[in-house]
């Protein structure tokens, strides 16, 4: 195992505190890093606060700051945080408005969240995350994972809390968001959780898992490792399945790389997708391509797709200022 | 060789098309991919204009927009580019103020440039970035090498030129920043040019390469992988023996990641590097943390860091647009 760490029980205490360093002006942190949060938080807007295992990054925390998370809980590597974690960030960002819980869909996570709902002293709801259109239940999940399409839902729920949408109104939207998305991953190579010390998976020099989660679980099958154009074309295709859309569809392209894949090869996904699209009648309007929702090192990337109304582009455009995405301020 | 492309041949013109289609509100191209220029020239503004060999991405084609580069000419992977693309790009993107050329200290990109300006029938003048202080001499340079302080240089002097600095005030200034910025880095792995299809270098599972260039060249030593709090040191500690800084001085902070390091481990070094300034009495008042002068997929970091002035600051702070810097707008 080849890391920039000092020790693997403190890579993410580490880790944290060199992001929080670096992100003053955006963020701090709570005590025993249970939670990293908006350093100005705004009075009378619904928390949102999100979370899950660490090893994601810049998922969750680099998405905390204005027009996006108030805070997030990270969990060890690929681990849950606990519900501890989430109700002392909701007593931290909540300034009466209520608390927006933004899950992907793993089964820890699920569960830690739900019961951090139940114990949540003040008005809260939860949208659950499951973008992932490559298995039907999987490793860590019942029903379809939460993968990068996350970004896309914090952003747009973000900007549509910034702007003072209450509580119910940002449940509505971030359920619609999620069910306008969905995305598929492909790994190169594996990645290695500091605290095993060992590859996750084995593969092949000549082969790439299709359908990969964002811990490197299995997706759909094992195969060769085939062309960016074919690899595009899977992976767009599924998508585009699950999302049955018609043609003129305006929506937004991420193009996600999981942490070893340089952009180079990132821009030429995007190329080969755009022709995927473009043979559809698929109109990309808004682009966002690099590693934001990551598997540590893994190589690969991951295709995700949200048909976009108008008043989603609108929310997406607005002014956002985290340590991983900005515009407008 | 596991890479998301379709063909060696066609890595580079790809991955340019797939760029100015993500980026579109930002760039455009000239014809053959010679250049990626800015898509709205500001008239009367010194053109800013750099280059190099690919592989280094988001550099340069990343720093072109508002409030840095006007043009960025890419060469093939880790090759200079040409002296006819340079003059395109000039072509292209002067508006009568003359043209600024920042360079790389690279024996191929020297020569190449120095060709360009010679036969640019436009005032021009060039600054010349080296501040890799891990050798003096290496496998493509004369001098010291010029990594990933080219894109403090692009920024500050890109800042100064957008609102309104003369050429020779540019010249001097981007000479400035030059002299106050020094680099080092260290290599856990090595990378892959497509075209060659094998590692550039061999190291071993226990090894790292300290003081590495970002074509992969050899560093000061090749030695046992250690902690990241030993490296932060050795890094840090021969940056700042460069600089010579006084206690209390205020430096802007880039850890740079070359592709295969994920941002996990790069804030470990974060917090390593910090604790190796703070212990000197050295302040980072900017921080950049990201993988923005790489080496394809090599794994490994760089520590850049600059010792900034009031108006340095300043410039730096000013707003920018581009694919891969953006703040302020």
């Amino acid at each position: 195992m080849k890391k920039l760490i000092n020790h693997v029980d403190t890579v993410l205490a580490q880790s944290l505190d060199g992001f929080v360093a670096a992100h003053a002006d955006v963020v701090t942190q709570g005590a025993d890093h249970q939670f990293v949060r908006r350093r100005a938080l705004k009075p009378g807007k619904v928390a949102l606060i999100s979370g899950g295992g660490s090893g994601h990054e810049p998922l969750h925390a680099g998405f905390v700051g204005h027009g996006m998370l108030d805070a997030a809980c990270p969990g060890q590597i690929f681990t849950s945080p606990t519900p501890d974690q989430m109700l002392a960030a909701a007593e931290a960002v909540d300034t009466g408005a209520g608390v927006l819980f933004i899950v992907k869909n793993y089964s820890g996570d699920m569960m830690n969240f739900q019961m951090a709902a139940e114990m949540l002293d003040k008005a809260n709801a939860t949208v659950i995350v499951n973008d992932d259109v490559a298995v039907e239940n999987s490793t860590y999940t019942t029903g379809r994972r939460g993968v990068a399409g996350t970004l896309v839902v914090e952003r747009i729920v973000g900007a549509a809390a910034e702007r003072g949408d209450r509580l119910d109104a940002l449940k509505a939207l971030g359920d619609a968001v999620n069910k306008a998305t969905a995305s598929m991953g492909v790994a190169l190579t594996s990645c290695t959780v500091p605290a095993a010390g060992k590859p996750t998976f084995q593969i092949s020099a000549d082969e790439m898992e299709m359908g990969v989660g964002i811990h490197g679980e299995p997706g759909r099958r094992r195969v060769k490792l085939t062309s960016a154009d074919d690899i595009a074309a899977e992976l767009t295709g599924a998508v585009l399945k699950d999302l049955s859309l018609a043609r003129g569809q305006e929506v937004i392209l991420l193009v996600n790389g999981f942490g070893g894949t340089p952009l180079l090869e990132l821009y030429v996904m995007v190329n080969a997708v755009q022709k995927v699209l473009a043979g559809r009648g698929i109109k990309a309007v808004r682009h966002l391509t690099g590693s934001y929702v990551t598997s540590l090192e893994m190589a690969g990337c991951s295709v995700t797709v949200t048909a976009a109304d108008p008043a989603m582009l609108a929310l997406w455009d607005a002014p956002v200022h985290t340590a991983a995405l900005r515009w407008g301020m």
